[in-house]
């Protein structure tokens, strides 16, 4: 027996810290770099939120291990007001971060994993270092890579494994999609038919487009949908590491386990950071108006990035959420051949080297490598700037004027993305 | 094959933590309860580590995976003028306590586990979730339970698995005791000539009494010994969690796989608190003091127990660090017979509740439930208090008097364990 535990040892750190890494690097080495990689909120914590944090920096109590029940009561009221998910606080559990929280459910529960084609880039390694079965499952540009019902179907249909854990996603990384209330309705049903467990990754909810939050599969699917969730993207506090989970009544079961792996792991989240996170929560005016104008933002610029490209004629999904949407160049697969380029990981290496621009290859979330496919993230602009200037005056047309302002290494990385395709023709 | 992981099922939720929320619910109800049970540092962080986490309240960064290069610079140059460790900051890794952290290194390591009789409560319920090999190694009241160079010995003559793991802990939770650098010496030879790799959890080396920290067994065996601690215990801010880990050279091929792990499971560690935590290890004058007059009240307090304790024929162990002394009531086991008591757990329970004592029983300290063996922790005293007081005079004697206004419930909970034992004869 080897020393190291070969599923740990096969492990590779995750693409998006990595990219992130390197852009730093050539960053301090003075190129400048138009950062389409990383995936963190441009915009700063709300004040109300820090304050509450300050109040409780002297605070050193080892919390109980779910978390402080002040906390999971207001995330309870959280998701039935904000999120139209009924819970109980019972329910909710506190983790540093949800990535952790959705880690140890996956080595909570044994069973195929099924993991949509254009899914976020630590689902599968998670599942590897736990050594579960998993299955991808096929999704096309057409739908926005959202999974379709009947693909689902085709698949639990011809594999029978005993236990089918969903890991669903919406507002979706790295697509920016976001499953209408049909489509999960269908997805639900299958799910029922199956008798699948769904683990509904929304922690991008309030920053939908055009509506409030996103609709969540455990409207049509509660008995069996856990559902995650955090501070990270919605209050821009990802570096503050709180994330949560809604257990459903049916997995009453399972509280204890989760209680004792905490208890044996991280034992309970930073004190401080729980009593920081109860405002956040608590969802007042203030805070709300602060997420509308984070999310208004996001869109115009989304809607800036999704209208360029597209009149370039460069295929990518519909942002309509989060950080992100997906490019689709596999039309120039002739072209890069004649650049000796033949995987998406070398095209990402290639547009970093020669046009400055971080791209994410669709390889970490779960494409092919022949598949031209990449992640833009759209959050490299100073969020706090922009937030500040919409905030004065919540009338201003968040225009080209506004982008060119406030986010010029957008403006000039997408005209750097077209220029490179133009370069092809 | 069952839908929840059956090493997960069979844990329980540590027994630390459950004592604890017994007492708070006893404690709700009215009772008086005199609590040995659990070992929080009963002292305030100190004010300028507090600042500290104001100061970086905004910063909501996901910093590096292994942390924050200036923390784990603090911490490289701390090891070595604090606890007389060399390291390297490259050789430093951040977690959310070095629980978590102890947690991932079994995760990575194949091996078999070696845990002396008298040990922290986590170490085998991790083990157990990692579905690793262990053994118990039998350690004697007349050592203060500490691992014997011949038993550790014996023990490697006997067994021969591919890797063997000790876990060692001084200052030791739950006996108090100290490994001196002599019997370190003697322990580090046996695990050089069986190739052994230690786990250090030096988790309150400077609150060793009379010395500024406990020596270290890395001092002796550097080249496979893994250092673990951080700031719950010495500088009182377990509620913050935050923990380290010094990785020895040999082990540099374990880099890779420590930061995969973090980087799929809790990220980083929340960035506020890293930036608070550098402070702490900076251990300037004020901080030294802190810790200074922190060791020396706990000292004073350990010395009135174990006297009392030793003056009623009671036996125990003699502490000389941290929070803890074991109290062995084997002596007793013919009388515990006749109120029908037949375990150490049984136990517990009755002097909960008939004397409104909390003690944790040994078998979470991997004692047999046949041995009369408890874990007192004396920090149920209102340590911000006694800390004010004593720094306004550092010449005061801290006797009797002392104790009896700042930790009354101690002097009065060991005056129940020998109205107990009086009660037996």
């Amino acid at each position: 027996m080897s020393l190291i535990n070969d599923s740990i040892h096969n492990l590779k750190p995750s693409a998006t810290l990595l990219i992130n890494q390197k852009v730093k690097e050539m960053r301090s080495n003075g190129n400048t770099i138009y950062h389409f990689g990383f995936g963190q909120s441009p915009f700063p914590v709300p004040h109300q939120i820090i304050r509450k944090l300050i109040k409780n920096a002297g605070n050193n109590n080892y919390l109980p291990t779910a978390g402080l029940p002040e906390l999971r009561k207001e995330i309870a009221v959280f998701l039935k007001k904000h999120q139209n998910i009924k819970s109980d606080e019972d329910n909710i559990f506190i983790g540093p971060g949800s990535k952790e929280l959705l880690y140890q459910t996956i080595l909570i529960l044994n069973g195929t994993y099924l993991i949509p084609k254009g899914s976020w880039v630590s689902y599968l390694p998670q599942v590897n270092v736990n050594n579960r079965a998993y299955a991808i499952l096929e999704t096309y540009l057409k739908d926005d890579y959202k999974l379709q019902p009947d693909a689902l179907e085709a698949f639990c249909k011809k594999n029978k494994p005993q236990n089918r854990i969903l890991i669903l996603n919406s507002p979706n990384n790295p697509t920016g999609a976001i499953y209408t209330p049909e489509e999960l309705k269908r997805l639900a049903t299958v799910c029922r038919e199956y008798d699948l467990i769904v683990l509904s990754d929304e922690i991008y909810s309030q920053l939908a487009f055009n509506t409030p939050f996103a609709t969540s599969i455990s409207n049509f699917y509660p008995e069996k949908t856990i559902v995650f969730g955090g501070i990270s993207k919605v209050f821009s506090a990802g570096g503050y590491r709180l994330g949560y989970m809604m257990l459903p009544e049916t997995f009453k079961v399972l509280e204890n386990s989760y209680r004792s792996l905490f208890s044996e792991t991280f034992s309970a989240v930073s004190a401080p950071i729980q009593y920081a996170a109860v405002e956040a929560f608590k969802y007042k005016k203030r805070t709300r108006q602060y997420v509308t104008a984070a999310a208004t933002i996001l869109d115009a610029i989304a809607t800036y990035v999704y209208e360029r490209l597209t009149e370039a004629n460069i295929e990518c999904t519909t942002p309509r959420g989060g950080f992100y949407l997906v490019i689709d160049f596999t039309n120039y697969t002739q072209a890069f051949k004649k650049i000796n380029i033949t995987d998406s990981v070398s095209l990402a290496k290639y547009l970093l080297e020669h046009y400055n621009v971080a791209l994410l290859p669709g390889t970490d979330f779960y494409f092919r490598p022949d598949e031209y496919v990449f992640r833009l993230a759209f959050v490299d602009f100073n969020g706090k700037k922009a937030l500040k200037e919409y905030q004065k005056n919540k009338k201003m047309p968040l225009n080209l004027k506004f982008i060119e302002t406030f986010a010029p290494n957008i403006v000039l990385g997408i005209q750097k993305i077209i220029d490179f395709t133009n370069s092809l023709k």
